[in-house]
């Protein structure tokens, strides 16, 4: 069976392997005050073109998520998202559960527009009775979203610039982040992104790490004592270590880049050949993630061989998701091509 | 220098990193669903003589707390725990912030006493003004505690017959389980700890894995939709194969164990070349934690070559902690034994 | 100038502050464990036809959302509700404060549909990811709505149906019970819907009280220690004979339904004053809130003499809220129907 | 029989009912924006010497301690008190419900000692694992304590001065402010206290009001939209002119301070009468709270006729509390003289 599940299936990059056996014997302080945490944050600050910036890594998305909006609310205000917003789906109640309230937007393929969010807003405080509502604190979104889709400058542009004069943070949560910035078509870098908002997060677990989300807050901006509100959410690994060596092993002349634009190469040539043969996509994705809608008949043909989500139903049809990532073999697109 | 600073200044035990290294290319499903961490948790059940315990991976200690009390206390209960039990002190109010009061007893070198406990829940619901107040809902101990200290098999019983008693559920904070049951002149088995309490973990960061604290609940007695309530938490790994690997390594052929009795005899080492040198200990610990009273010239004379933890002054002198682990070269005990 | 902007802009019914009167000097114990407290209860129970009905009295209506919802559910649940509905829009976030997510549904003039319920129930249990979602664990309307409906028997009946099938309590939020039970056409009765649902409440504060809502329990099914539950949630009134005095006397021979009639009358000569002079009615309701559609001119005319709410734009119309209550004087709708 | 039981056994003062009926068929807009909250508002800061003062009327004691301490707090601090403090004995966990810990001193016969907060904050930073603990975020004390003391304006002061030092806000829990302020020796005026704090409120329900706390922030320092965090804990009254006329009322012509001094005369009638038979006091209180030991036998004989409430054993003797109040009748007081 090959799979094309997810991009968490397989361990992590070997290179990352490599050097956790190297420093193995070594002895270092906890909670991320080491030396390999120390050299990963400074190739991150590098790599943002943010000198000042903060970092800190924590383990998962759903933590950090979690984590970081609790500690940029106050108790009565919430988050705005589009409704296909992790956050909104797919995190157990995760913000909920430290007491803020997930605002909704529509979705746009995952997308948010800055148009609908400066409308929101512009409403909310119109609206007589705003002070017993919740109120809005901060705008999260994903890049690349969870539709596969990614944000034009311009468009990321405007929603930053809507932030600010609203004053409210933006927060992108980058659990797909090197897929989007490598995405093809992509005319976003990561410092243009970094500089846009005010706290941003490197995916780790999804892009060839074994866990571990690297936090960014570019402007030298973190919460007071981050540290201890890490803590508290349960997210401070003891041996930070692990989390540092990986994010500097991944640092390291771009290799993060390098091999998330491996996945969506695959990701893109899958998606050639979905089109060539005719089949219909669900979403227009220049990522690693392909949505694309299959009829029964095909989808139990190619379960003999390949491993892929069914998300729902769509008419007669279903929504499937197949995914690449950075272990992706083109082989394993060559299989799965052949059998299309 | 050497250290004796913490039982996680190492990176994990070489056997992980093998069977890391011999994974790496497999594909498995995301969230704990894989064969590794099935194969590590029916190693887990038999260790324990539970073949219907629920097992669950998480990845820290807090985590693991916050996530097991919140998800077994009703929303007007609190956890009864001795003051100086991890919840209580170094959690930074990871309890508190899902909600729950941590409720104190006194503390005996880090045990809580039966006798104490009864009397606590008997002057509760003596109290006619007791449902004005934050009723006990389980009872959280650590074995071995945070003074390095264990129970006896009589002491935990009695601690078990009165929850029974009381209908409160008893939680075991393991995260040194490892050491605790390999410490010397200790009375309890697995078996025994497993079947006098509700919910246990086998911790992993501290003894001999990168990461991981393995829950158990040993009678078939998780509560309803802990996956979810673990998701809730971010305490859920995407690829839970990391923490299933490393248990698998480590209950395979009672690893484990054995590098924890090492842990536990190069303490044994220590703590007797303290006594023989006329130092005062300032409790007394059979496990891997050594706190001994040190005056101002010996901790300076020490640290120009040791690595070690000053916890506070007890009049002129300094309580100070040694920590042994699975990793301790006997050859850094003789260096340090040397230099006393 | 003659209001028209709520149901709570009076003081109380005269036969409370007489009751009040008599009563003052006497000594009662707190808590609501008084006599009068007793006594209100007891009338409640022969009301609702529930002799084994639990009764709790609370203060105001978004602390007993709140409290009612955070009592019933576990922590990885959420409630359910219409988008228009009370606790998603107007209580601050009230519910995510207690960690529970809101769930909305579409919203029909302020009613859910048992068919729309039925079939998100259906879709969230054939996601084959609903354990990284928020379950649902109740299910919430207002009776009447916010927007002046109410439901049927059989619309009742049919939501009832599905929540028993879902194993979900159904929660009807009364703070306009009164007028929606004396609506026009209502063929609900307080024991049909005592036996529908699993709690509701009988609000006070908008249908003559000064405050307080009486929360129902019907079948005999508070969950343990709600006394403790509304301790903490900072809604037991100390002097509890406030609540109860209030509510025995509004029980005593139907007054509380009599003067909700009397609100009702007063909103139909309204209503019917409305459409014979031609004005579009936004929301068809039966009960004390009228929603209509008036231009600027209009407004500014009515403006000088009455006090109403400008609820929100519709094409170049407004949605005007005009409230009756048990206080209105029919005087005051003659004005108000002649300056129309 | 004739009860010494609390403070809130009796109706309010008279003159509160004949406001309520006075003004019953006004109309006013809700929420405490109405004129009756304005004029209380007013008085209040008069009475306190701050003409800048933000004023809010909640409607209990344990949501106020709530809602003001869960503004101020950020989520990852705590709320520094005398283990003996409301807060942490007897609100059901309602700190803890809104996600903070609740950090306890010693308590000297109900009073916090600024040496000692000044050693617990100096110990805290001087800890070198402060940030994996729950940070300070304000000191709570009461005025008068739970057991009837008070603090001397010397006392007051150095709190303060503490408190000031180490940027923590200062909370007077005033819940019996009244017969604090009132009491026999003390030495600290209203304005004095308002300037020596951040926050505190002038409680109505046990001083003359059916129910009522106002909240005070001397300096025009409330935490930014407290209104919608008020909301949020469901401690906005809709009817907010209940508490507005109540304040209105109980601040004319120092009518607050006038029933505060009766009740505190009755209760130093009491320990006059106590002492000069030989009774032995368990707390020296110069307020409306007398603790005294009995043997079992004086308390049946008074049991009779008396109705008090039994604290907890003292060896042989029962240390039980008696209570005067506004409502307190000198005849009523003379008659347990006799008893005595």
């Amino acid at each position: 069976m090959i799979s094309f599940e997810s991009d968490y299936n397989n361990g992590c990059h070997e290179a990352i392997l490599r050097r956790l056996m190297e420093t193995n014997g070594e002895q270092a302080t906890g909670y991320g005050l080491d030396d390999y945490c120390t050299a990963a944050k400074a190739k991150i600050r590098a790599a943002c073109g943010c000198p000042e910036a903060d970092v800190f890594f924590l383990v998962g998305g759903t933590q950090t998520n979690a984590t970081v909006i609790d500690a940029m609310l106050q108790s009565y205000q919430g988050v705005l998202t589009v409704d296909t917003g992790h956050i909104n789906v797919h995190e157990s109640g995760a913000i909920e559960s430290s007491g803020h309230k997930v605002l909704t937007l529509p979705s746009h393929d995952g997308r948010m527009e800055a148009g609908e969010l400066e409308q929101w807003l512009h409403d909310f405080y119109a609206d007589p009775t705003y002070d017993h509502m919740v109120f809005p604190g901060m705008v999260y979104i994903t890049f690349a979203t969870e539709r596969g889709t990614i944000y034009t400058l311009e468009q990321l542009r405007a929603i930053s610039e809507v932030c600010h004069r609203y004053e409210l943070p933006l927060f992108i949560d980058g659990a797909r982040l090197g897929y989007g910035l490598m995405a093809q078509g992509c005319d976003v870098t990561l410092e243009q992104l970094a500089d846009l908002c005010d706290v941003f997060y490197l995916g780790g677990t999804k892009c060839g790490a074994y866990c571990g989300e690297a936090v960014v807050f570019p402007h030298h901006n973190a919460p007071a004592h981050f540290f201890t509100i890490v803590k508290q959410h349960g997210a401070l690994m003891a041996k930070g270590r692990l989390l540092g060596i990986q994010f500097d092993v991944l640092m390291e002349n771009g290799l993060y880049f390098k091999i998330a634009r491996h996945a969506v190469e695959q990701a893109m040539r899958l998606l050639d050949a979905f089109v060539e043969k005719g089949y219909q996509m669900y979403a227009d994705s220049p990522t690693n993630q392909q949505f694309v809608l299959l009829d029964k008949e095909t989808i139990e043909r190619l379960e003999k061989d390949f491993v892929f989500e069914q998300w729902y139903p769509v008419g007669d049809m279903m929504n499937c998701r197949f995914v690449t990532s950075w272990a992706t073999q083109p082989s394993d697109v060559d299989a799965l091509i052949a059998a299309l």
